[in-house]
């Protein structure tokens, strides 16, 4: 244990007290993300650094110790990114919170990692701007933690994922160099991308310190519909047609048979028809067209065969319908003990393919499995029941889980559309990437991390 | 000349005769891009290969034979970054020139990148789709040299870059290994997003043979206006005004003064008032808006000063008034001889600095330079004017050139917008990316090209 010892005797001399912490409960608390089922190691302390030069210094002792840093936001990434692996130091950025610049002009904003995606999509709505990004965990996550996953969300059909807003950025790679990548102009190819090639990147090359993020002028009050059909078919050319329509909402989902019957025993009601196979849900946004194109959303719905149609313009029945959405994790947690919650993403033509093929899975291994999400571009979350207590039923699920990444896969798809690829999915990233490409990657992060103390065991 | 000599023997054993070409007179014609003043070397050899097999073929045979290769699309590229080195092999891809496949149902386009940018966008507009990116060369130029440059346009203001529509390639690297990079799906976070890297990285990394696209529904008929200012600031203002209204404009560009009387010259008539200082050109494309928008923008020109506004909503008349932004360059050449192309970018908020400092250096060094360009996204194209006859004149507009470049660093910007490093740059680039940058990007390119064969000389 000298190398523990020494890097805390380090940490100590660097940090205040209240910075760092190595006590047992604690770091049990914080060594987990909200995966369900991936390992947890035990990390040797967590620091909360204030500035990018304390994380520079952090880096540099890690790096002389050989210690693995883990970086980690709000922890609520689903795939074991910020997980702890065993000796590493987890480096948790949620004190370096501060919103630093708000630019009306340059609809931009610059801010530190830590930053609540929520707090920080508020502060810029209060000077008429507009961060469209909206991770499930929007009102939990970090701008750090959205950088380092691209993270996508409901709004993303419309907007684009995370990485389309990402201008500039502070990071401080595996030596504990401080660079600063990017640009803070709209336009810029003075250098390699290296800003884009940080996106996404699940701390492996870096830790995201500081980020300026482009911004668009606030859009128009939300207002949303929904459609349930008896035939999962309709609903899929229902979307297509809505996608191909000038007019782009600015979400739509889907979600199944087997959600509309568990959320309805979640409500111990019939909040939507028991005998659906597919309910549809589309929002828009558009300053002064939003009311029309929600009526000719909720046509196109009743053209292809929608059983109930229902709009809403106000905010409480706009929220009502979303609220639907948002039942879909408790809803099947509830009715099948636990769920593998999946996230794979196909060419938009081939999504009927997907969505019988995984309906072929579950059937041919008897797994329970749901799907729902964002039909819009592609992005489905099957969500793969079993029973937390019954290791054949883990079993089972694992064996869908690889079936469903190899169905993606397959369809010309990938195997993760947003969450990204953690501990979860490595063992299964080589159904998608092919080994030269594997290999490259490797390599650069050889270029930023030559001791590769960052994140290690995550994502490459 | 051993090397010259078994590299060619390689090629004939290789290509059939009519793909490559040691003709001194056809080298000589194909060994420059569009740039007007960059050094152009003597090459050994052109090749046009026809398949992505055979770019890697030919890769091999050059890093055997360690001869440099430059990648060419249709030279219509302004910074040299397609010239001749000396001693190099010109790789022209403009025979690989299939549109593989367009996906109604994806949104897509899959083509080889020698294809025109403008036929590709003709094509998938037969088919309702839409490609917005549109360079001033899109007539010319090819998607392979659009992705290696990111190249911008007047509609990125709304649209985006050529990068933000790019989903997936194969790129030949310099070792001759096939990469496929991208995933053909929306969102997809499998690996470190290395198709965003070779965005722009102008062949220095890798050769890009094919790409997919992702394409938008088709926008309504383009419309437009102009305003004439007496005042460049209050010019400035209403283009604030414009970018920060809800509905965007598909472009908005500015011409200052010095064009408008070179255009009046050109065109042997007043077609623009003699004594404005500033012409603001938008447009719109927006479906069902366009119109409305249109004369909300040029209400916001008559509130902030214009003394003359014209709107246009017939394919002719908007044709017209664009026709006064095309003559931006010919115009200006008349003028003045010959002209440096300019092409810097600041945040949106220091764009009346820039152009203040922009007329200061002209003052101070007795060089006219006349400034226009993309004013929605702050990215402007000084065209520092000079006598090609005479060496002094020469001197002054290179030392102007500097002065610009580094007016635009230090006001946050970048000293290239969208048409990228090329030869002419490189002496530049320091002045915007730190030397650990700089470092880090040779270290990338070295994973991919390992023997530094790939464009040497260029961006890096």
């Amino acid at each position: 244990m000298k190398t523990a010892t020494s890097i805390i005797d380090t940490l100590s001399m660097l940090l205040p007290a209240e910075d760092y912490s190595t006590d047992r409960e604690h770091l049990d608390r914080m060594s987990g993300d909200s995966a369900d089922d991936v390992a947890i190691g035990a990390p040797l302390a967590i620091v909360y650094p204030r500035t990018t030069q304390q994380v520079s210094t952090i880096v540099r002792a890690a790096a002389a110790a050989k210690v693995p840093l883990v970086p980690q936001g709000a922890r609520s990434g689903l795939v074991g990114g910020a997980n702890a692996t065993d000796g590493a130091l987890l480096l948790n950025l949620t004190r370096m919170d501060a919103i630093r610049e708000i630019s009306v002009a340059d609809q931009t904003v610059t801010c530190e990692a830590g930053v609540n995606t929520k707090r920080l999509a508020d502060a810029v709505a209060e000077h008429g701007l507009f961060y469209p990004p909206d991770p499930g965990s929007v009102s939990l996550s970090t701008i750090g933690g959205n950088v380092a996953t691209n993270a996508g969300g409901m709004q993303c059909l419309k907007y684009g994922t995370t990485g389309r807003f990402v201008r500039a950025m502070t990071v401080v790679t595996g030596t504990g160099e401080v660079l600063e990548l990017g640009h803070a102009t709209a336009k810029g190819v003075a250098g390699l991308d290296l800003a884009a090639l940080f996106v996404g990147s699940e701390g492996t090359l870096g830790i995201v310190t500081e980020v300026t993020l482009a911004l668009l002028p606030a859009p128009g009050p939300l207002m949303g519909a929904y459609g349930v059909f008896v035939d999962m078919d309709q609903a899929l050319e229902a979307a297509n047609a809505i996608v191909a329509s000038p007019f782009g909402p600015a979400a739509l989902e889907v979600l199944d048979g087997q959600i509309i019957r568990a959320i309805n025993e979640l409500n111990r009601e019939e909040v939507l028809p028991g005998d659906a196979e597919a309910l549809l849900i589309v929002q828009s946004d558009t300053i002064d067209r939003a009311e029309a194109d929600i009526a000719a959303f909720a046509e196109i719905f009743s053209t292809f065969g929608a059983t109930k149609v229902v709009t809403a313009t106000e905010p409480q029945a706009v929220s009502d319908i979303m609220n639907l959405r948002r039942q879909l994790h408790p809803a099947t947690r509830r009715a099948y003990g636990s769920v593998l919650n999946e996230d794979i993403a196909v060419p938009r033509g081939r999504m009927r393919e997907l969505i019988a093929g995984v309906s072929g899975i579950a059937e041919e291994l008897g797994v329970p499995i749901a799907t729902g999400g964002h039909v819009g571009d592609g992005n489905l979350h099957p969500l793969i029941g079993f029973d937390p207590r019954d290791p054949s039923s883990r079993a089972l699920a694992n064996k869908a889980f690889e079936r469903v990444m190899a169905l993606a896969a397959e369809l010309g798809g990938t195997i993760t559309g947003e969450h990204g690829v953690g501990i979860l999915k490595r063992s299964v990233v080589g159904a998608e990437l092919s080994p030269e490409v594997r290999a490259a990657q490797k390599a650069i992060k050889a270029v930023f991390d030559p001791a590769g103390i960052l994140n290690p065991g995550k994502k490459l």
